[in-house]
């Protein structure tokens, strides 16, 4: 690949006209009937790997057309063992070369040639895993985020590094302030600071940052704080954010930021309004109609 | 089983009167001569995944005697992509069924259920991953921990949260001050808060912490700030952490603190002072006198 993830970025988002990230977070009890089915309760790991994989590879044809990207749940594949992770290599694999670009959510985070070891195993679609970008923590400071800034570099791949999360407890070390400056600001005027010297001609980097879509008033500062990031929105749908809190994220242009659903799109199957109308026998067609939805909720993109 | 994974860890350490945590860290270009030249420089991932397992189970039948656990470090096999994540867990089964408490060093967080799905994971003897313990990132909070603390009580099993890391870097986050209290302080607190209402006979929790060998003081005060944890000091040997600067992690019997070595044990036909005389030949036997030459610096086990 010859142009930068942040460029790829805005001209998938620009393409699809979406700004919407379909979060693919497998679970043994909501999966669809027809898949789940095929699968008994005491099935041995392999079983239900290979039922995760299914699943996820429907979700990718479906969506590939309406949607920029998608963020593997790394969690609920390790949650079978060695043979979930076997099967989320294979979903990485299915969407790139369908032309999603792959966030592996693995918020991954260590030390020096630990931390490089994590960034050479997932950065890039010629890395082990063979995705474009990983979610990292923040908490051990500069030095264990340079290593993944350096493969982002050598390989046109992104980061997206926690900065202020969506849940109710993420206040308790992010929202400490020293000197007037939160925890997160700090860690946003460290993402500028990496993108600062890495700027794509619409502007952004390869250091994107994690801004939950509960808290509206922050993704606005967050916003202005780091103008050079891609800002992946978690907390949607689901978690209860809705289309006037992530507003804030895009530029004028309606670029900047992802909008993840997981939940809401997956198994749209079980929601109330497709559940009569499309229910697991159509679970495809519930997944389709709820990504339209959600696109058209969050029509930003100019032209 | 039925013990407590803190009074495991203490009687794990009284039996091998050995404070000593073996980090099984593997990297191709390290490996000893006689595994290593067994793999082509181009050998597909399933092959290096072989040669990691291998090096690391031998390692586990030279020290299974001489320390109370190991900690595999994720990184170095989610390195090799998918195949190395089955080869982490033949290491943790190999390591578990020799009788050592295997620490996975996976730095992982997360929030709600997917948090209770690394858990789920990881945790205890039965879990997918096989292994005793992890370690956990702080950074998304309170209720980011509690899953993992909630699967600790249902199945024995033990947590280690990034407190005060070895890293230069790592003050950025954690040495800031908020009414004189510093985030990693904070972080203690929480972490003692947990264990208070679940301390064994030895005056020990489920809930260990991670605090560098590179800052002696801070761990003095650390000890002192969670008398109920179990800390896991890395940063001895190669980081430059030394006897003295770890004694302060032990309480008066010896017990409360476990200090890993991973690059100084595991590749210690490298050093000088074992080239000669092992090197890599007798690869394991520069292991096994590495981990008793450890031992012998660390002999704080009282009777």
């Amino acid at each position: 690949m010859s142009k930068s993830f942040a460029t790829r970025m805005a001209e998938a988002v620009q393409k699809t006209k979406s700004v919407t990230c379909v979060g693919l977070d497998p679970r043994k009890a909501q999966l669809p009937a027809p898949i789940r089915d095929n699968v008994a309760a005491d099935a041995p790991p392999d079983a239900w790997a290979a039922a995760y994989t299914q699943f996820c590879c429907e979700i990718v044809d479906v969506v590939r057309d309406l949607v920029p990207c998608v963020k593997p749940q790394a969690a609920f594949f390790e949650q079978l063992g060695p043979a979930g992770t076997v099967a989320l290599g294979e979903v990485i694999r299915y969407a790139s070369d369908a032309g999603l670009i792959v966030i592996t959510d693995g918020k991954r985070n260590d030390i020096g040639s630990t931390a490089t070891a994590y960034a050479d195993a997932y950065l890039g679609t010629a890395s082990p895993w063979g995705s474009d970008s990983l979610t990292v923590s923040p908490y051990l400071g500069e030095d264990s985020l340079e290593p993944f800034v350096e493969v982002c570099d050598q390989r046109d791949a992104g980061i997206f590094v926690l900065v202020k999360t969506s849940n109710p407890g993420g206040g308790l070390l992010q929202n400490r302030e020293t000197d007037g400056q939160t925890v997160y600001a700090r860690v946003a005027e460290l993402v500028q600071h990496f993108n600062a010297t890495r700027l794509d001609s619409f502007g952004y980097g390869p250091v994107g940052a994690v801004v939950g879509a509960t808290y509206p008033e922050q993704l606005a500062e967050m916003r202005a704080a780091m103008p050079g990031s891609w800002i992946l929105v978690p907390g949607f749908g689901a978690q209860g954010g809705g289309a006037a809190d992530v507003m804030a994220g895009f530029d004028a242009k309606g670029l900047g930021a992802i909008v993840n659903n997981s939940r809401h799109i997956i198994f749209a199957h079980s929601r109330p309004e497709f559940a009569d109308r499309l229910g697991d026998a159509r679970w495809q067609d519930a997944v389709r109609a709820a990504t339209v939805e959600m696109n058209e909720q969050l029509a930003v993109v100019k032209d």
